[in-house]
């Protein structure tokens, strides 16, 4: 190929990309609170506390979506009853498809043709799927968007900082264990570098109470979560207890503070839901950009 | 620039991925076996069952590496008594770390500043990171290199997957509940789609036992790893129960089959990496290379 004709591509590829990011920031402005979730660590419960967040905002009143920006272990569909159905575009664009609880749902998981299927992407190909998805999705008015993010500090969790400039802030989620402390440390420092406000530590799994002879136990350690907090002086919004009733709501597909509303690990949720709202209607919405790292 | 100069310079970076890949291929035909432990969902587990599995084989007399290509976040160097040591270079190349047990051990980890300092990377940058590694690393002659790599079907396990193209077999880690089955489950078509033979699943976190009543929980499900084997008709290699006691080893640094090899997890450890062993001897060498994707 000639180096004009290159050139050529170059410019209508970038063009194309900046009307998508228009028609994505258009499309956002229609949602009062964003916020991402992340952890930096993979399996500490991100999609179930994103889940049932969003399912506990949704019953105390609110209008509540969730991106699924896991592209390759999408987990947000499953946990709402909704995996393995196809979202569908109408007039206003790719509409999301309402999980359990009323929340609204979108994963690259609702546009595969069966859950076998791995999206082997390598960085540019997700960028450009996570900004044509935003450029897409008609919300419709919402309250809250929960932005559940893969686990690192790599391609998606840049991609989402950059197109939703106006991020409300973020959650951390965290288990208990010095191990994930170091790795939950760095999704700390990422959010300080891209400007994000933090809301607060999310401290999952935080012990297990036998059922039988009553006896609580600390099964992934005790120490990690209060040494991060006296580290990096982030403050720990909920303590959310292991249950063995969660893996059976998420197979289920009923958000756990819907099914064992009584339990205490959804009394913690619920609980964090009233904090969320709370610190973000005493925060001033905000203006600024994030940096363009 | 001129598209001259640019071109030049696309050559010359061309040129130098070439020369490390060839320096990669010769310095890793000192090794027997190369192994990836992979799952696709993270939080499984996967560093501890390639930390656990490395440290079992070279209690067996084995010489064993372990590469850590979570840049995200490592973790291997932790579970080795070495976070917070450098690597340094030798006449040779890139020294490994020896980790408690005599593990040799590369990552990322181990040549950060400290421990809060986040790795904010794009896929391009990850691929150069891992092959420039890989090209420099002196590990001499091993039987077993471990490869622990980070979740999902993204860039480093493309990497690796083309940078060492004699892979001698995959080893896929999950946790028993369903959600983690759909999930692990594309790894194992990642596997498929780039040729790597996999050896078969460790089943992680696979029951609590309670030290004070005695009654097994199964805190995590059942039902999940079993439907993956009637699924993928892919074998089970080892069933290993959740411990307390491995969150400590992890914070002490000492590896959970030296510290408590007579504990339940570490009996099924050590013979996991029995099975590993003889599975590895028992099939014929790999000459063929894995496919380009």
């Amino acid at each position: 190929m000639s180096s004009e004709k290159e050139r050529e591509l170059k410019l209508q590829a970038l063009r194309k990309a900046r009307e998508q990011e228009e028609q994505a920031r258009k499309r956002l402005s229609q949602i009062k609170y964003k916020l991402i979730v992340l952890s930096g660590k993979g399996g500490v419960g991100k999609s179930f506390i994103t889940a049932n967040l969003a399912a506990a905002l949704a019953s105390k009143g609110f209008e509540v979506g969730v991106l699924d920006a896991d592209v390759h272990g999408p987990s947000i569909p499953k946990m709402f009853g909704v995996h393995g159905q196809a979202m569908y575009a109408g007039p206003a664009g790719l509409l999301p498809i309402v999980g359990v609880g009323g929340v609204r749902v979108v994963s690259a998981d609702l546009m595969l043709p069966d859950e076998e299927t791995a999206l082997i992407w390598r960085g540019p190909l997700k960028t450009g799927f996570i900004r044509e998805l935003l450029s897409m999705v008609a919300w419709s008015p919402l309250d809250f968007l929960l932005v559940d993010l893969p686990p690192g500090t790599g391609d998606e969790p840049l991609t989402i900082a950059q197109l939703i400039k106006d991020l409300s802030g973020a959650i951390v989620v965290t288990t208990p264990s010095d191990l994930t402390r170091i790795i939950v440390k760095k999704a700390i420092t990422f959010c300080k570098q891209l400007n994000v406000s933090l809301l607060g530590i999310v401290n999952n799994m935080s012990h297990f109470t036998c059922p039988v002879c009553g006896t609580r136990h600390y099964i992934f350690g005790q120490a990690g979560t209060s040494r991060l907090v006296e580290e990096t002086g982030v403050r720990v919004l909920a303590d959310i207890p292991i249950d063995p009733r969660i893996n059976e709501s998420v197979e289920n597909g009923v958000p756990f503070v819907l099914a064992y509303p009584e339990s205490e690990a959804s009394r913690s949720l619920l609980d964090l839901a009233d904090k969320v709202a709370e610190i973000l209607k005493a925060s001033p919405r905000p203006k600024g950009e994030t940096s363009s790292l």
